[in-house]
């Protein structure tokens, strides 16, 4: 029998390939990666830039040898899937000994997202970075030890945005974000935003809100400014985060088909429209647990979740890739913020619902205990199911992990009136007898009747 | 029409009080508290003792006026119900100015529990404490301050044993815990308990497991020692703290139906076997949601959100109290201990389940964060139903809040592997990509197969 043919080694692909050869030893996985690294930590590159984390190498997370030795999975480093022929079920590789073809039994197609690189004039300066790759951390990284810059500039409020503002503040520079939106952190509604906003200020971030950025000044090849209008802004380091895209051109080009989002689209065992093919991770779409809808979230759960089922269902056992509920959360300095399912309210109609929503403030510990913070938290919910639709949280502790109730409540369609009656732990130094989640569907409970 | 007469003025009774007030403004709510504090935060005592909590005030969450005041409730203090008459609708009182009689249209018997206290020999010596009521508290704080005793021993192993161990070490003094069984806080299972007991013996409290006390030595009226079998330890001041009973004796006196646990029995709105009769909080019931069947587990959110249901029921509005999971939470030094659903086989077998359960080591960040600890999770599920039945975790962060993932998935009776699949939030600083909770379920879910 031919081999499982796995294109791109992180999440998604070495979770495919781990899982299929330990329920399938007897079987050939072949796995090709274009570059030199697999199941690299994206999500910790800022760390890495501020200096937390202290070894490039922590940000692997499992070394390639425990791949090809201990699970016996045949990685190719350096060979890049360039063509697929879902009816011959072949692929064609470039590799650093030229290109060959290799037949696959079933193939799965992980090939990631990339940064997007705005069309800015000056985008290729010297001292101008995308966070796309582990190197291109490690430029940044270096850029900041050897070169002392005074001033950083950052073009997008997004996750990275915020996680590189603190990363870079850490090293004493001037830090300069630039968002075209009104708002930083998009998906996490005005709420969580402007507290954030409040709390970088606070920090010592300049922040240019609804500020388009028109490219980068430079001198002698190397970005010495940002360019608004009239304005230029000094900046001797500047790192544009504007979000990502799916790589998802090998599969078009394969005749498979995208979705609305531009991502391939897949069924619930995260199948293609091609025979035998398989898509997850970053390039994928995956079902919005809240809509029923394809959703496109680029994040490491989904991506290592669909690669471990995929390679559950590629060995014979099909196993859903799961629903996605769009949590998620970051850290901007002192802050923590996290939100999961639809937490606006236009979104929320355009998807069917007849939403209503409250924004409480709360006490993530008992009142009396020192160290309680305060804990904002915006919850939507559908006045005709009664069901909860999504929230939103900030606060300085306490908030990445308590949103993980609410996206309970959402891949089991509670209501508001349920969960406000579910029966959260409750000790003086971790939350007041009514957890924040439950006050806060206690009285979004009281505006749904 | 009569009033609604409420028998107790803490959790449950101020939360019906008013909630009935607010549905129902036009009608008279008369509560007769026989001590003098209402609405005290009983969980923060051992926090007062500690210092954590500086002033004593603040352990009362809400001000009698604003009961009387703001909220316009018949408050009345050392007001003792000392019978009820259900076929009368009527109760008898015994107050400072004599005992009346007052008639009531829907009455709530919330008068919790209170600490048991064992037929110890020397129980009635000076400086033998349980912390039954604020005014213990305070006897307690004060001894620590003027007394300044040398060594301290507590009784009981329990949330209240493990949390004044951690408040009298802040006095600096010997502290000794006497466990009869072999380990600390049972109802966490022997995992949680192990990893406790390691952590309190690093933090220098001496404990005794599986050592029954006999009694407390005493010299001049004031406690010395405690009595071991043939052996005295040493003990300035102790505190016992085994466990509480339910103050179900009014109920039972009148004709009113105990359960097994000998609290007072009550249906899913909180009624009891008498006509317009309710109970609520640490001396009642309430349903058990893995096991359907009546549970005792007498804690603060149970008696907060009971008493606000019938509130709502009595104005008019038929709401359930909500089922209980008996998820609790416990702060040991530096360790978070919590738990909820059924934890242990023996238990699961007795309720009618096929249990099988794991336990699992993980990180609460990404490996590469700095300050990532070890949590360790043990997980419950029923191999007939493949539904999750409860879980149990320490660790020194992350414990507290993690466990309501848990407890989401109890109350909509999610299996093990549905629970694998919810997408939780992931940020490098709050969980790794697989929070802890979902790793466990996926290696539970394997051995459900």
């Amino acid at each position: 029998m031919e081999p499982i043919v796995i294109v791109g080694g992180d999440a998604a692909g070495m979770s495919a390939a781990s899982k299929f050869k330990r329920e399938r030893p007897d079987r050939e996985v072949i796995v090709f990666e274009k570059g030199e690294f697999v199941s690299y930590a994206a999500c910790g590159m800022p760390y890495y830039v501020k200096g937390t984390v202290e070894e490039f190498d922590d940000l692997l997370q499992v070394p390639p040898e425990e791949f090809t030795e201990e699970r016996d999975i045949d990685l190719r480093l350096h060979h890049e899937v360039v063509g697929i022929d879902p009816d011959a079920h072949e692929v064609t590789v470039s590799a650093p000994g030229g290109e060959f073809t290799q037949p696959y039994d079933q193939l799965l197609i992980a090939t990631g997202a990339r940064a997007i690189e705005p069309p800015f004039e000056g985008m290729d300066l010297d001292g101008v970075y995308t966070l796309h790759s582990l190197d291109s951390a490690k430029e940044v990284h270096d850029a900041m030890e050897t070169q002392s810059p005074e001033s950083v500039a950052i073009v997008g409020g997004g996750y990275v945005g915020i996680e590189m503002a603190e990363a870079f503040d850490a090293h004493d520079v001037d830090v300069h974000l630039f968002e075209m939106l009104p708002h930083v952190l998009a998906p996490f509604g005005e709420t969580v935003a402007e507290k954030t906003e409040a709390h970088l200020r606070e920090e010592g971030v300049e922040l240019h809100l609804d500020t388009a950025v028109d490219g980068f000044s430079g001198d002698d090849g190397h970005v010495t400014g940002v360019i608004v209008g009239d304005e230029t802004y000094s900046a001797d380091l500047v790192l544009v985060g504007v979000g990502v895209t799916p790589n998802a051109e090998l599969a078009a080009e394969a005749g498979i088909e995208l979705g609305e989002s531009g991502a391939i689209a897949t069924d619930e065992h995260g199948r293609t429209s091609a025979e035998g093919v398989f898509a997850a991770g970053d390039c994928a779409e995956a079902r919005n647990v809240v809509t029923g809808e394809p959703d496109y979230v680029p994040l490491a759960l989904t991506a290592n979740r669909a690669g471990r089922a995929i390679g559950q269902t590629m060995a014979g056992d099909p196993t859903p890739v799961g629903d996605i509920a769009g949590t998620a959360a970051v850290k901007a300095f002192e802050l923590e913020a996290a939100r999961t399912g639809i937490i606006d309210e236009e979104s929320a109609r355009e998807a069917g619902f007849d939403p209503v929503s409250v924004t409480i403030d709360a006490s993530t510990r008992a009142h009396y205990c020192p160290g309680a913070e305060q804990i904002t938290i915006t919850m939507l919910g559908d006045k005709e199911s009664g069901r909860v639709l999504g929230a939103a949280m900030v606060g300085r502790e306490g908030v990445a992990k308590r949103v993980d109730t609410v996206a309970a409540a959402l891949h089991t369609e509670t209501t508001v009136d349920e969960l406000a009656y579910f029966d959260l732990s409750y000790a003086p130094p971790f939350s007041p007898p009514w957890d924040p989640v439950l006050t806060t569907a206690k009285v979004l409970g009281g505006k749904l009747d």
